[in-house]
């Protein structure tokens, strides 16, 4: 709570132009602050072509009023608030509010919508249906208990009535049927912390001392830190391993470059920190079992006491070394002399470009979705968004070779901060807020989601002879966020073309996790002084519910295939070429595919009963657009059953409003028994012509090198998938666009330039006036709402320290 | 020749601006017209940052000169005329100027630089060795002969002198020793017409009008053409099979999408047409032995006869269809507001980006080549560019099956047309010209390489925390050029990147060869009335010559393999994990790679003696950046040795002198014994810590569906290698750019904004005087190098008819 009186006072003279709703009490659908680029002056809004001399359009969004209430909308202020009220007026729940609650109380986790089932909406967008009803997803931690647990609750309908209003536990998205309840092994982080962790460190300090000169005790001068694996090993009990590392000596969140080498095992089984043992040592590859025998080992002579790794300007991302040539010239910029070409109802979070419209939902798990994806006016998917992201480590060490994070446990939409704008996003794109609940708080992540058009600077058509020249701009639009879990910033793009095509676009950033250098060559590169890069795999699950004319459609594949045959006229000669081998995925029991050797297989997503001219079932093809991954580990010891969806670059089912999900926040909890468990999505059911759902998997496997250092860089880390129509159209539709030319030449001169109708801008773009001010940089802003306080918002970003 | 003397004496008024070297005869360095981006008035060249409300810069590119002579640059004017005339003076080659000869005279089809031995120039630019002496490489076209060959020739040194040139055939750079000669089967390419193929076409015009309602009869009247396999059948003397087109009827260029699906079979072995003969007829995949047998057939009850394929605006790329909303809003745009930061030194073709430096070639086969990349000033590679493109097509009718395109035969070089400016390169871009020859006439496509730097519009590094975040911009560089053979549009693109990566980029777009539809659906789909999208496979090869810190390199691999290993702290429990298993390519019998299943092995080039800081060889790792592919079809019959490069997706050699290219223009003529086999480069060399040199495949397997009418996209069509820098610096060099920001915030307030000296443009950009005159676009010009006439450009473009 970092906020002020006196702050606030200051904040709230601009908050009406910003929050003006926050000023009104009444219940109101959920506010979304939606705002123009922050330019500085210079730009009229709402002018579009002017004459010559006169400045260019202002960017922001065209107006547009959705065609439906966005079913997939986050609850409102007043919905969220109500249903925490409502909640804590139920005596058998014996809730704490989280900022009066400790270890022994039962808290609210979440509470967000659930999202409708699809039956519902398609009724209700489709036909005559009504809106569907709306209910709360509440996740309750339910710590009062020698066995705490968490508990999904499905409370509703929204609006609250004390007469129709009810909780029930939510167990039909999950695999696993317990009432919505899972165990929670982390119940007790406070404690693990004050009564374990500091205090092992403390029955060494004369170790870190001397070998770390630092200590983690507890105390504002610590100079070390100590953290561990996850998920945590549950064969056996809970055990975990936790190692030291350096807290990084600036602001700069270098941390996780800083690892020391030293490793404990500790078994953390039950609530009671008393019967917590501690299990053994590891140090330069030595295990030591008990705390005796490393001290004895330390103190004896020969023990190879091992480098440190130091933060300093190698570990920081700020510029440093020479400045390249002509770099501090301004460099090239995209500008949008027309303003945008775009339309977008930020109440309803609606978005149309060109033939394309869709809603956005976001929610704190998975960050921002898209529903019901419609080029031109046809619905192609009903839902596209990210389901989990893995990053599986490696090692020698206990610690990396024990850590798998499963990020929504962290959650993607908690940590979408405000972008950038110039640099995550063009300077001419237009922005919205995103919210997500934790602890009786909404929080706004102002300007986190970006929507742009650019030209892509290289045309998306185009062709020569001797007497004309065609081309056509490759304009496309995107819209983008970047959730930044802890260490790593990932940037998702939804990327939409002209000829109907749609790119997944994933690029990773930030800080490494490195691993300690210590005989571990053979799961990384040594990249500084006692610093090994830790191998590890990024795999990030998405769905992808297409809806191909209707919700009746089939994968079918198409693989180049070596042949040798004859013909009618190859003079009876065995001839050496290749044909096209077509199948069916008939049912779930194929469902689980990888990109085949040489890219032969094509995949294709079509309804057979919704044939072209020409008798070929209209579709999409999904195919990568880089590189892309499955995990590398098989029956991961860390995992289990906790992400079966990383096994294989692609996966079809069959639709259920009881599947919606392939994973689940909480499946790190109890990793051989998840609540989701994705396996059992596959039980021989029918794909053909039914409601198919596909899951297809980003990432890459990650060797960092000295090139990490001090971030990852997105130009290499990157991975997409390509949805691109195929035979869904007569032909291609970028045809439509008037951004084209052909120049019919001869001699030396055009004799024509056909422009189509293009009409050229006529107006001034001042460069320094279209530069973001950074000044405005907010981050989040919060609103309580229990006790509900919409009239003080504050402001507070949170990330993974 | 379009040119008349009134065209001339208008142009000419001009030519003194734009090419004022060609008023002077005396002896001089090739010249290369090296011209801004034509923008409209609006901008002062040479002023770069200005104040508020000035126009900003200009974007033409930094001077510079090149720190060597350019070794690859073209042979000059005055070189090539002096080369032509030397040997017309050679009574042996019984020359005939190419404007005069018919079929039975020998011609010169070739005469430009013979890129010098790398041997030699490394001496030269690295020691104290002097330029490289200057060759021609020549080809005469010997027909004046029953058994009409190519030969290639060395001529030189440069420049001609009585006394000390000398010409010799040129055979080093072969596998196949043959004195550089190899057999034409395309000697009588017109007499094939005349006394042919036209009268095959005649002898069935009954059938022709009655089918297709026309003929193709060499007149000027015909509305049919005739054309059909490449390369032809050489199994059993010399066998083609053709086929029939509608022509199209208006300009644009939809002949591909023409095929009328009869087809006829010649045995034209020799070179005298009274003893070629016609071996059959097929249609509707019904094999007719005799033109006799197929007219019986053809009036006999029951024939069938299929539908044709009739030209219309569905073959048209101009703008159709409903124009999308907004679309005619002028689009987003690049711009460059403090002019070019790029060096370019047209003279030299020498480039220079940020801590990028190289040189660029151009020739007849392949089109542009990079040579002699330095990274910070060390060279890491000496030569990338294309070596060849296959198109291997396969089909239920003999020309679609017979028909595998090695492109270089018709040339790159010679159909790198001018780009599009604004549409095929941003509006800023500057641009090169470039130079080929043909029929003793030098033709120079103006601007047919465009330089450019853009923002990729998605940060390079970014990282967020609760108290600050930073971003860096993603500014990277591109050279560009767009060949077209024929129907297709290769667009070509290097892209440099601020963390020491190259993109290697293919695109392609413009027309399909598209098959007749008759019974061939395992061949591709039915796209259009009686048309079947012809599959068929695009594999591009290129070669990158490494030169990782001196030649001395090695390739290594590190596979990500999944294992289950017993740790020293995992409780004797087997843990099922995965570690890097890495190998050397110790020798060329290793050297035929695949990118492995789920991306699991990476490929890198290092020095093994250049070791950094924490032992690790310095090197560069290749990637695919988007899907690549190698052929599908094993021992294909249409190539035999002739495309040995196309079957893996990599492949590593030992550099030699005598292995310049893995491929040859003329291996089409002779598929069984080709002059370049490129498995004879692998005999078992080591390749442990030598000059090694990497060969890789661009393409992709492309089943055209409705969406490639009438143009096949480049939005979808994409294939690219990316080039990334691996342990090769201590840390990620894009921290050395001032384009990025740290901004700290906590409370709603930003406490800093640090930009690290960025300087903000102040500046406005006219966005009308930016856009590109396309009125300008002029083609290619002319020069007779013999006689030689240098005085007297014209233009001429010609394309692949």
């Amino acid at each position: 709570m970092k906020h002020t009186v006196s702050f606030l006072s200051l904040w709230l003279a601009s908050i009406f132009v910003i929050f003006p709703q926050f000023t009104d009490a009444r219940p109101q659908p959920k506010s979304i602050a939606f705002r123009n680029g922050r330019q500085k002056n210079g730009y009229h809004s709402g002018t579009k072509r002017q004459l010559s001399g006169a400045s260019c359009a202002a960017p922001a969004a065209q107006s547009i009023s959705a065609p439906d209430i966005n079913p997939w909308a986050s609850l409102s202020d007043d919905e969220a608030a109500s249903v925490l009220k409502w909640l804590f007026g139920q005596p058998t729940l014996n809730l704490t509010a989280t900022a009066d609650a400790g270890e022994w109380d039962n808290t609210v986790l979440l509470v967000e919508l659930m999202e409708p089932n699809k039956t519902d909406v398609i009724s209700y967008l489709d036909g005559n249906g009504t809106a569907p009803s709306r209910y709360a997803h509440v996740v309750l931690d339910h710590r009062a208990s020698v066995d705490p647990y968490y508990q999904d609750l499905l409370v509703g309908p929204l609006p609250v009535s004390n007469v129709t209003t009810r909780m029930q536990p939510l167990t039909y998205p999950y695999t696993r049927q317990t009432e919505g309840k899972i165990r929670n092994l982390d119940a007790d982080s406070n404690t693990l912390y004050s009564e374990w962790l500091y205090k092992v460190s403390a029955s060494i300090l004369d170790i870190t001392l001397d070998l770390f000169n630092g200590s983690v005790l507890g105390l504002d001068n610590d100079t070390l830190d100590v953290w561990g694996i996850d998920p945590l090993w549950q064969y056996d009990g809970v055990i975990r391993w936790d190692t030291f590392w350096s807290l990084p000596t600036t602001e700069m969140d270098s941390g996780t470059l800083l690892p020391l080498g030293l490793f404990f095992k500790s078994n953390v089984t039950g609530r009671d920190p008393s019967k917590w043992t501690l299990d053994g040592w590891l140090y330069n590859d030595i295990f030591y079992a008990t705390t005796d025998e490393f001290r004895t080992a330390y103190y004896s002579p020969g023990f190879e006491k091992l480098p440190m790794n130091i933060d300093g300007e190698w570990a920081w991302t700020d510029q440093a070394g020479d400045i390249p040539p002509l770099d501090t010239n301004f460099p090239p910029m995209s500008v949008a002399p027309s303003g945008s070409r775009y339309f977008a109802d930020p109440e309803q979070k609606y978005v149309k470009w060109m033939d394309f419209e869709f809603y956005i939902s976001f929610s704190r798990d998975t960050g921002m979705h898209l529903h019901d994806i419609r080029y031109k006016g046809e619905r192609i998917i009903y839902e596209l968004g990210l389901q989990e992201a893995l990053a599986h480590y490696a090692g020698n060490d206990p610690v990396q070779s024990g850590t798998a994070y499963l990020d929504t446990y962290y959650g993607f939409g908690t940590y979408a901060f405000e972008l950038v704008k110039g640099y995550d996003c063009p300077s001419h794109a237009t922005y919205m807020n995103t919210t997500f609940y934790t602890a009786e708080t909404t929080h706004t992540h102002i300007d986190s989601i970006c929507l742009f058009e650019v030209d892509s600077n290289y045309p998306i058509q185009r062709h020569s002879t001797s007497a004309y020249v065609s081309a056509t701009k490759n304009i496309f639009f995107t819209v983008r966020t970047v959730c930044t879990v802890g260490n790593y910033d990932y940037m998702f793009s939804y990327e939409f073309h002209m000829d109907g095509s749609i790119n997944v676009n994933v690029r990773a950033s930030g800080y490494i996790q490195s691993a300690f250098f210590a005989k571990n060559g053979d799961y990384g590169y040594q990249i500084h002084d006692a610093l090994s890069g830790s191998m590890h795999d990024h795999v990030l699950n998405f769905k992808i519910d297409f809806d191909i004319l209707g919700t009746a459609n089939t994968m079918t594949t198409s693989t180049n295939v070596p042949v040798s045959e004859v013909y009618p006229w190859s003079d009876g000669q065995t001839r050496n070429t290749m044909k096209l081998q077509r199948t069916q995925i008939t049912n779930e029991d194929e469902g689980k595919l990888d990109w085949t050797s040489n890219g032969a297989t094509q995949y294709i997503i079509q309804n057979l009963d919704q044939l072209n001219e020409y008798g070929n079932p209209r579709g999409y093809r999904i195919l990568p657009s880089s590189p892309t991954i499955h995990v590398t580990i098989e029956n991961s010891s860390n995992l289990v059953n906790a992400a079966q969806w990383a096994t294989h670059d692609i996966f079809v089912t069959r639709q259920h409003d009881t599947e919606p999900r392939s994973a689940y926040p909480y499946n790190t909890q109890d990793v051989a028994n998840p609540a989701i468990n994705f396996n059992d999505f596959f039980d021989g059911e029918s794909l053909l012509q039914e409601d198919i759902v596909v899951w297809f998997n980003l990432g890459m496997h990650h060797v960092p090198h000295t090139g990490d250092l001090p971030n990852t860089v997105f130009s290499t880390a990157h991975s997409g998938l390509q949805i691109m129509p195929l035979n869904y159209l007569p032909r291609d539709p970028s045809r439509e666009t008037v951004n084209q030319v052909r120049i019919q030449y001869a001699g030396g001169n055009t004799s024509q330039v056909v422009e189509f109708g293009q009409q050229e801008p006529t107006c001034s773009i001042d460069v320094e006036s279209v530069q973001p001010d950074l000044e405005k940089y907010v981050g989040d802003v919060v609103i309580r709402k229990f006790p509900y306080d919409p009239n003080n918002p504050y402001f507070e970003t949170d990330s993974i320290e």
